[in-house]
């Protein structure tokens, strides 16, 4: 039997979800995993939509696993999040058929990456913001996102240590929105480099910021190469906010907000 | 010199402001007096409006001390801040005349208490609210709130430990809000006695679910006795919010919020 699940995660205390090489204690899938094997009685290592990286948060990750354990989804639920640590939660399940694959199977990830345009903002508001000593131009901003878009090389985005075959990635939407000091980076493609958005992030601060003009990003794009664009964004204001997979798998998610 | 600040804080990692025996080193004045003292170049010892208790945060904790040393604001809010650790901020500077007293001249002091009513909530928002497993009703509540009001013997709201000498406090005004899956318990009065605000929303709650009845909280008031109230509230949900003085002394708040 197989089963989908939507994890939640607060990142800041982890190595992402998964770690490659070395100690793999302190991940996100290590907790989870352990509390599915202790609820399924049975040793289980599940499959996730993508990795995270380190102090990144998700509020959808989506993962799957095989089971031999009949247990309801309420206790399955229950069960699993009693043996997590506070900053991991198990939200839904999905009851997938054996061809779904969280990995494979998704169309789109879309993440999220908030902006604090408030550096005397309160400190409540920090956790999940990259604070901005500067002023920020929300319309520079937005005259760039025409060029991160639709089938390209996106190497000048892909930091080093990527493992993928490939640069090109399709970009779906990108949009920018401000909510008093907060400004609401979202991305949605195929799939994503090794720090892709938060590379892409970094730029776009920069051009809001007026260090580089909005054209420029199509020149970093062209120059397919990581030291032309700025520097990354921090960890803990990127957010894996839900992946799409094919209608049938009914993979639904809350129209949910965090507290910005 | 005298000079008043306004401070913030995540209450979670501290023994609350102060401690009174052992140990004092994580509580958050010794860090305030720390950085304070390292910036004036003497040994500082601030006087707070209150003490919070361990786990309680604030938003503006008014404090006040006395120095030799003439900084410029801006060089005592950076050198300040640079001492301090992410979760305490000095936000601003007041310069008030020797008989300022951050505690005696405090006309009142202004709590709120964060209660979510979604138990699905996202972790994103558990940080700083009371999460509720309980359907709560907002009327249930708000009709007792009248109860709770004016010149009164506080004891069944006042915790074991209280050194007041006496429990007479009194409540200028209170109000409930709710905004989505968030409800607001706002608290003005003179001053409060150890716990109060925690063991007034605990009750609040239990009113609000339906373990007691609204009109219980006069009942529980005219004991005058602590085991009479309900479970005290988590600390995690509180925020000292401000502390009014009087009007020559110019302390002014932003309407600031915090993420809810």
């Amino acid at each position: 039997m197989r089963l989908a699940l939507s994890i939640e995660y607060i990142g800041k205390k982890y190595y992402g979800w998964q770690k490659q090489n070395g100690d793999s204690i302190n991940t996100v899938q290590h907790h989870v995993d352990s509390a599915l094997s202790k609820i399924a009685n049975h040793k289980i290592k599940s499959i996730c939509s993508g990795r995270t990286d380190t102090g990144v948060n998700a509020l959808n990750q989506i993962i799957h696993f095989d089971t031999i354990s009949r247990r309801s989804d309420k206790n399955w639920i229950k069960g699993v999040n009693s043996n997590l640590p506070d900053d991991i939660r198990l939200k839904k399940i999905y009851h997938v058929d054996d061809n779904f694959h969280a990995r494979f199977l998704a169309i789109s990830r879309t993440y999220k990456y908030f902006i604090n345009t408030d550096v005397n903002s309160t400190i409540f508001n920090n956790a999940y913001t990259c604070v901005l000593n500067d002023k920020i131009s929300l319309s520079k901003m937005k005259s760039s996102l025409k060029y991160i878009n639709g089938v390209q090389d996106y190497s000048s985005f892909r930091s080093s240590g990527c493992q993928a075959n490939t640069a090109i990635r399709n970009i779906f939407s990108t949009s920018l929105e401000r909510n008093k000091n907060i400004i609401t980076f979202t991305i949605t493609a195929n799939a994503f480099l090794y720090h892709m958005v938060r590379n892409i992030t970094g730029t776009l601060i920069d051009i809001g910021t007026g260090k580089i003009l909005p054209s420029q990003l199509k020149t970093i794009l062209n120059q397919r190469d990581r030291k032309y664009c700025s520097k990354m964004a921090p960890a803990n204001g990127l957010f894996l906010w839900s992946v799409a997979y094919p209608r049938k798998y009914r993979i639904r998610y809350n129209s949910e907000s965090v507290l910005l």
